[in-house]
């Protein structure tokens, strides 16, 4: 077997859950506000999808990087979005972001490479570094604690909004740091899983990206659309690295879901407009779980769906929430983070979160 | 860089089908027997679907290893059909076969492992290989090539019903293979892509996993069934893996595509009856492409959608196919074997195939 496995830590999701459904089973109610999972219905064509399911062409593979329409019809959503001035050629369609970074890091790691990954992490990114013989190397999430711990590292991976902590990184840092990494031969991933949900402005470093050929951006149609479930996501390189990424994705997936991106296809003019409505809604859930909490300025989120909140001891925290108030939350050393929760807003009603934050709120006093 | 990229081919089909769309543009009429591709449209429950498409679930992620309720269906599928005598839980839902087997070597693969791949090999295998710095051993595909080479490697990977070349390993060999395979620590991967799609018999090396931890099997439902768009396959193996499996999966996809696992589902009942009708249709089309051919016993396929024909000088062959008579098919060096060629014949009907297998006996003689 291969002889990291053994060093890859479990998703935390995984244990939490169980917990959550054993619960479940034994007839209480769960408060789960553990789940990365945005819980608002996509307004999809379901009449047009059902004509596409007729169609012959649904059953079949799509090009390895995904259909042309979509990456043309991208490229120009990207460019009237985020200012993008690369290619459809450069987009790269994929199962999902997870599966955009996981065959990024197939393509640009070795054994023993080192990756500079700003604390809290998304833990499937330590995890494949992991997996891959690869060494994490962590930091804070600031720019001046990524530029001086980057000359020790080959590789950079950024996640912007940030999962846990829902805070943004200055997009004048990033370009600061791609270029500064550009300086010194390193790559730099920038995971914008949640670019869509920024509550207060409009940043994409795919603005950037045909200027720096050291810069990978990796993204999805599971949180701001939401289509989790259809696993949708891309990545976007430059042109040199094109072949040897087509490589990655045949051997490793072929092609995304032919019907996925169809779908995809049919609602992408309305993803603007789905995800204002949807961080309005993010807003209002955000603005009902503090109410009751005394907080800093600096911890209200800014993007995504997640409170990272300050507490004692954090997996006792989490316990007894769970244990006596059930309510399920992640404690923040699984994100590799003392001190911390992260509660998810992005499958609850308002009413019920701001229940949720006073007794949170209770709990940390 | 990933040091290995370099080395790894591009997929000979993607230089192929560049090839066959300049000739199309250029106004030509091209027969493309090139893709592994069967294409005789599932019957699927497409009311049924679009009933799901209102579900909020739908939408959502599924556990990582998929839906419980299509786990169990398929392990009593699995019995049904092959006498499967693991659990539910033992069987992992991937999106397509290569993933499951892309994965299984991210699980199972070392630096410098080294792989016996019996000739011809499916392409992707040896890609993967190459890819994750491990070494390609080659054999014949014959029980006593495959015995004798085992000693010098640390995984064996046989894909039967094999393609490129149609042809089938015996089952009591598969057995004595796997045996003496655990016997020397080694594992043993069968790629049972075509597993349905069998003309004369009904065997699955499923039939014995239960009883062998070395054993991984994979699978997919885009040859039988054929669901190739919807991105959907499964690797089965023993539950000592699984934690481990897992923990690829969540890193590299986290699930397949929900509303693939839901279609399956909707039709998994009927896959037995939908595989026998497709197999009788291929049996009418292999017949078709042969019918003026002069060819041994042994060349004529009994399983799968491949011709695997003997020719002299296979790139010159093929080349002059589809230049002098706009027929396209692959040189059996792209899969590791000069002398040969692979005509597919999933997806053309059999007017054409029987003028097609014509030309092509021409330009043999």
């Amino acid at each position: 077997m291969n002889r990291y496995m053994e060093r890859v830590e479990s998703p935390a999701i995984v244990e939490i859950k169980n917990r959550i459904k054993a619960k479940e089973e034994s007839g209480e109610n769960v408060l789960d506000l553990t789940q990365a999972v945005v819980d608002i219905l996509p307004k999809l064509h379901y009449d047009k999808l059902s004509e596409h399911l007729g169609d012959r062409q649904t059953h079949l593979y799509t090009p390895d990087a995904g259909k042309n329409e979509l990456r043309s019809q991208l490229s120009l959503f990207f460019r009237k979005q985020w200012d993008y001035r690369g290619k459809p050629e450069n987009i790269f369609i994929t199962p999902g972001a997870n599966n955009a970074y996981f065959s990024l890091m197939i393509m640009l790691m070795n054994t023993g490479s080192r990756m500079l990954i700003p604390l809290p992490y998304y833990f499937n990114h330590s995890m494949t570094v992991d997996m891959l013989g690869g060494e994490n190397v962590f930091c804070d999430f600031t720019y001046d604690s990524i530029i001086s711990n980057m000359a020790d590292t080959d590789i950079i991976t950024i996640v912007s909004p940030n999962n846990p902590s829902g805070k943004i990184m200055d997009s004048s840092h990033i370009e600061s740091i791609v270029r500064e990494a550009a300086g010194q031969g390193k790559y730099v991933i920038i995971d914008e899983t949640y670019a869509l949900l920024r509550y207060g402005d409009n940043y994409s470093a795919l603005s950037i990206i045909e200027r720096y050929k050291n810069l990978f951006v990796v993204g999805s149609f599971s949180k701001s659309v939401p289509m989790a479930g259809w696993r949708l996501g891309y990545s976007v390189m430059h042109q040199s690295f094109a072949e040897h990424f087509l490589k990655v994705m045949d051997c490793n997936v072929i092609c995304a879901s032919t019907v996925s991106q169809i779908a995809l296809l049919d609602i992408l003019s309305a993803l603007d407009k789905n995800a204002e409505r949807i961080n309005q809604i993010l807003i209002e859930r955000r603005d009902a779980l503090i109410e009751h909490m005394d907080i800093e300025e600096s911890h209200i989120p800014e993007a995504a769906c997640f409170l990272w909140l300050p507490v004692d001891n954090d997996r006792e925290f989490a316990d007894r929430l769970l244990d006596s108030h059930s309510i399920g939350v992640i404690a923040g050393s699984y994100f590799g983070k003392e001190g911390f929760v992260r509660i998810s807003y992005g499958s609850t009603d308002t009413d019920e979160l701001r229940s949720a934050g006073r007794i949170i709120e209770g709990l940390r006093n």
